[in-house]
């Protein structure tokens, strides 16, 4: 089954059930109205929405304005973002010229989850002096999850799973993450793909937590990189057990893989230009590939375009 | 004037306004819902909140259930805690045993805001192990601040300033510390004194962005310290401006002050557990104080008790 959310006149937009193939929709009125109050009551609303996603195949259903998707959760309550693939973690601590992040446990943060963005509008910036970079990610949306749940019972709280792009101002980065107190300056709001899918839609590619996918990524229409889902460390629902080590997690929270990375990058690439940077860093002292400059193009899918695509620009925030 | 939240059926609760000696109250009913809802809508909510407080202060009202009072915000959007008093962060970093922080800009994080404690429930934690400690802190909630504010300009937009204690697992938060991606396990929900004023509220003790009053605590009925909140390093409007810098605040975002902390802590005590710790290292090799065990209680309030009181037991979690 895959979601979507359709602006409207409120902030969290309307919920619907989206087709396969993505040209058909139907609202989820009298079920849910929203993508947030669909996760608060799963357990009642999932069953009433797989019965609206069979009519919408069966074709009888709206044609899915584009124009006016918004991100799956258009805002969070909480939204947490792991580090979990190695090589990622490798890479930047080369281009921070920081010391070695030990990856016994998984490193997360707590993002800005007031405002997620759409997939395809302009993302204005202060500056390109900032060092503006993307990150391709997968992430979860995951039910009330109990503090203290074990990494084997939290999968089961896996409720959807998403596509992002995870802003990233990398002058910023390393002089807020010095101070050991993570980022504020250097995260804005991420962008999220369109379409929230339940974990049975990916069929085996979604194994032992983890999307079984490649992520696609171009700049400015080049290819950036394809690097595989499956290389996490940890996987979602040891990451979700992490973060309930010491709290309950609220339902409709959000938790993201970190960077896609994988060890052949020589050969897949990457999915955001800090790695590349650290890798031409590595090779001929020095990066090449330069940040974002304004008016500069991202572009964001997996095969088959299961989450939608990450279209977007990079501007210059009004002054 | 002072307003608070009453719990009903909604996750939000109801907003109220309250006397000035916290006996008697009026529900905002027709004004607005929620506290969020009225920083939301505060040049035209205000006004009117105004004219509902002077009917409190000639006693046409309601008497306060304290029982019902829930933390001003019960969730917000946003949560962004500062650690702007020097003495603070350099006991801290002896503690902790940390390489020195600058303090060249202000220091800062994003936490947990979907949830915000009363200030009298009890606060369960799953381990007496993880170094259980508390923080006196003063914070502010804006309203929408836009990217690029200056600091200056930032004074403006400080709506209402509260008192919170911000939890924190001592065991843990070097650890997290080390990764540079600030604090997820060691920072679980704070609590929030009841009441939420307006800056007029404070008269001269409200100055240069800074609440200029002492902050009492207690540990179980012992004196612990009566810090004073002038010692920002920051003010309130320059933490808005540090946060505002790459992005946009959501209008309810709370901003933390960090724990209060003065230069003559021998005279005027600490507001958390870890100060006087570092404090009993430097002056006999070793702490002597423990961290809080299940049963302790831990109170926190203002000269004139104008936030309302914290009073608080840390209880073991349900396993």
């Amino acid at each position: 089954m895959r979601l979507a959310t359709l602006s409207n006149s409120r902030p969290d937009g309307e919920l619907v059930v989206i087709s396969r193939d993505a040209t058909r929709c139907l609202p989820a009125t009298g079920i849910a109205d929203t993508l947030q109050q669909a996760i608060e009551q799963w357990a009642t609303v999932e069953p009433a929405l797989h019965i609206l996603a069979e009519r919408v195949e069966q074709g009888d259903s709206e044609a899915l304005d584009h124009e006016r998707l918004l991100a799956p959760l258009p805002r969070a309550w909480q939204w947490l973002d792991g580090s979990a693939f190695p090589q990622h973690a490798d890479l930047m601590q080369k281009a921070f010229k920081l010391p070695p992040i030990e990856m016994d446990r998984p490193l997360m943060y707590q993002g800005l989850s007031d405002r997620f963005l759409t997939a395809t509008q302009d993302v204005p910036f202060p500056s390109e002096a900032d060092g503006i970079d993307f990150e391709g990610e997968f992430g979860i949306i995951t039910g009330a999850v109990p503090m203290g749940v074990t990494a084997e019972d939290a999968m089961a709280h896996v409720r959807l799973i998403v596509q992002i792009n995870d802003w990233s101002l990398r002058a910023i980065a390393p002089v807020e993450m010095k101070t050991g107190f993570g980022w504020v300056q250097a995260k804005p709001a991420c962008s999220v793909a369109p379409f929230a899918v339940t974990p049975d839609e990916l069929g085996d590619a979604w194994q032992d937590g983890r999307v079984h996918l490649p992520l696609h990524v171009t700049v400015n229409g080049e290819w950036f990189g394809h690097p595989h889902g499956r290389e996490m460390a940890f996987g979602f629902h040891d990451l979700i057990a992490h973060a309930a080590r010491t709290r309950d997690l609220v339902a409709g929270t959000i938790i993201g893989s970190g960077t896609v990375s994988n060890a052949d990058y020589a050969k897949v690439g990457s999915s955001c230009l800090s790695e590349r940077r650290a890798i031409e860093m590595m090779e001929g002292g020095a990066p090449v590939t330069p940040f974002l400059h304004y008016g500069d193009r991202i572009q964001m899918e997996v095969p088959g375009n299961i989450f939608g695509t990450i279209d977007q620009r990079v501007t210059a925030a009004a002054p």
